[in-house]
Order: C-alpha cells, then structure tokens, then sequence
C-alpha cells in the first residue's frame, strides 16, 4: 500500500536499528481513512477466502481489523491482553511474550465467539517475531476453527515473524514490509521501494 | 439509536444491579456495521460544532470512536492507559479511578497530537461514573483545547456520571441510556423505551 508507505517514510520515527514508531497514525494517533484503505486493501488481498471473522489483540490491532470487518461484514473479535489472568473455563487463552515490553501477556478470547466452522483472518499492526500472530492462531486452534490468514500493517522484514508464518504455511499479507532501520533510516523490501519512489 | 438499544435488549447481559455485560458487539467482539452506525449518530448530534479531533481510550472506545473520526474526516487519538507512569515530560496525564476494576491508572496522551485550536469530541463506550470522561476532558484542558462535546454508546443514568458532565455544561449525547438494571432487566429511559418498542 503506497500510501502507508509514503506514510511511514514521511511521519514514522527510527528510534533504533529495531524500533520504527508510528504514533502519528497508528498506535496513538490514527488516520482513520488510512485506516478505512487498509481494510479495504486486506479485504482485496484475501479475497475469495469466505472469511467468518476477525480476530486482533488491543489496542492498536482494533482499527485495522474494524476497517477490514467492516468492509468484509463479518464480526471482528478482539483479544483481551492481561498480564495475570482469573481462572476462567470459558475463555481461549494462549501466552504471548513481548519482546519490546519483555513481559509475557496471556490473551484471552471467550469460547462463545469463535466456533468450529469460523475462517478466521488475523489482523495486527506490526509483525516482528511473530509472537502475537502465533498466539492468535493458537487460540483459533483450540476453538477448531480455519486460520484464514494474517494481515498485518507493518511488517519488520529483518525479524523472524513473517518467515516463521509463512513456513507454517499460512498466508501472510503485509502492507509495508520494513527490510531495515539501520543509521536511523527506514528500507523497504526492494519491489515495495519502487512503488514509493515511482 | 433504536438499533443498539435492540441488540442491548437481545444480547447484553445484566450481571448484577449496576454491571451490563456487552461482550457480544460492544466490549470483546464487535458489529462493525453498528459501530459505523454509531459513529454516524455521534457525527450528526454534534453538527456544526467543528471538530477537529476526536479523543477516547484505549481499548473499547477505539472502534466507536474511529467510526466518528472516519466519517468526520478527522484524526483520532487514544489515550494510553497505564498503571505506572514512567516520568515523561513530553505528554499530558491524568489519573482515572475504575469502580468496576477497583484500580487507578494514569491516561496519557503525547503533547504533540493536541493543539491550543483544537475542538476535540470525546468519544467512549460506557458513562458510569464519568472518571474516564473527566480524565480525558483533563487532558484536553492540559493542552488549552476546546472540549466540543462527550459521546457515549452506552450511558448508565442511574449513576451520576452524565450529571456532573452536564452540570459542567458539556453536551453529552448518549446512544443508550439505561434507567435500570434491577431484577437483572434492562430498563431504558422512557422517552427511549418508546422507541424501543414502537
């Protein structure tokens, strides 16, 4: 998505050869028609996979999976984050280790929301190592349920995430992959690079 | 909003006196279609006020308040919710006490996403006591912008949050308001009943 990209080129801060912050327009502050085309543009991207679902972890996966439920008019389903969980027997539940916070969330998703006929798509912000998105399928699993597939916004491209996915097979549709954010400036995958430069 | 106030009668569950659980399209998983709707009643009840922003936080009041943003063309911003506050000098905090989780946590929002001439609708799914509302109006003040207005999805009238709101001279509009929750039944406010039932 050219766009997002020109976005991230023009308003997205390097903090470190691993951190790119996009506060601006994504995790705090949001442009809700980039928004709106980017579920539209996972919409495109998945399309003909008769999606049921779907499903993202708060806060910042919400408005990229609303926008892309939306249009798909499905029901989105978000995971709850919780860093001790209540024992509760209705509830999915799966760890997710942030690398950026290092802590360890568990995620919760209450049983009665994802059943076993559901596709679910997964939608997220970011993908770096790949953690929430394998907790997400993990849960999608459990229900019995179909990983339609995992849209993501951002994807950092030099972390193991994406390959990870996709060697499970699973299709991975990333709207930005970042291949490096070294000497504070940020490199897309080379194709990508054309389309914001053309 | 006829539409929520039906889905509150068919699928909200009343948990106790005072809680409403609306897991199914409000708090867990979501009718992207009525959030739309939503935003699309927030957007018409504070015509001509303006706004330039629209403010909530984080994590269920994002899709009610993206679908706001969306359809009035502007940014939205959420405030991060936190439990403790590493020292920043570069955002605006205040404090919100939750009844319903008996714990206080701090909302921030970074300086730069509110301006002096900012008109900043509110935006969150539940009005209880108004801790939230009062914190995010705060903030708003933190930063010498204007508060245009409060939008709910779901007011709770039998406690005094939307009082003090409206004895502040704020315009709150509420989708829903709830009269009562007593004998584990959802009571609207009459003139709202009406319509409910008409």
């Amino acid at each position: 998505l050219k766009k997002l990209q020109k976005k991230i080129c023009d308003e997205g801060i390097v903090l470190s050869d691993s951190v790119l912050k996009v506060d601006s327009f994504i995790n705090h502050q949001m442009d809700p028609k980039l928004m709106f085309e980017i579920g539209q543009e996972f919409v495109q991207r998945f399309e003909g996979k008769s999606i049921t679902k779907v499903l993202t972890i708060e806060s910042s996966g919400i408005a990229p999976a609303i926008m892309a439920a939306l249009q798909l008019e499905v029901p989105l389903i978000f995971a709850r984050k919780k860093k001790s969980l209540t024992l509760k027997d209705n509830v999915y539940t799966s760890k997710v280790y942030s690398f950026t916070k290092q802590e360890e969330n568990e995620i919760t998703v209450s049983k009665e929301f994802l059943e076993p006929n559901d596709k679910v798509l997964v939608i997220d912000d970011f993908l770096a190592n790949g953690q929430a998105a394998l907790g997400l399928i993990e849960i999608i699993k459990q229900a019995n349920a179909e990983v339609s597939g995992i849209g993501i916004v951002i994807e950092k491209s030099f972390q193991n995430g994406g390959d990870k996915l996709r060697n499970l097979g699973y299709q991975v549709e990333s709207l930005a992959q970042v291949s490096s954010l070294k000497n504070g400036e940020v490199q897309f995958l080379s194709q990508k690079l054309e389309e914001v430069t053309a």
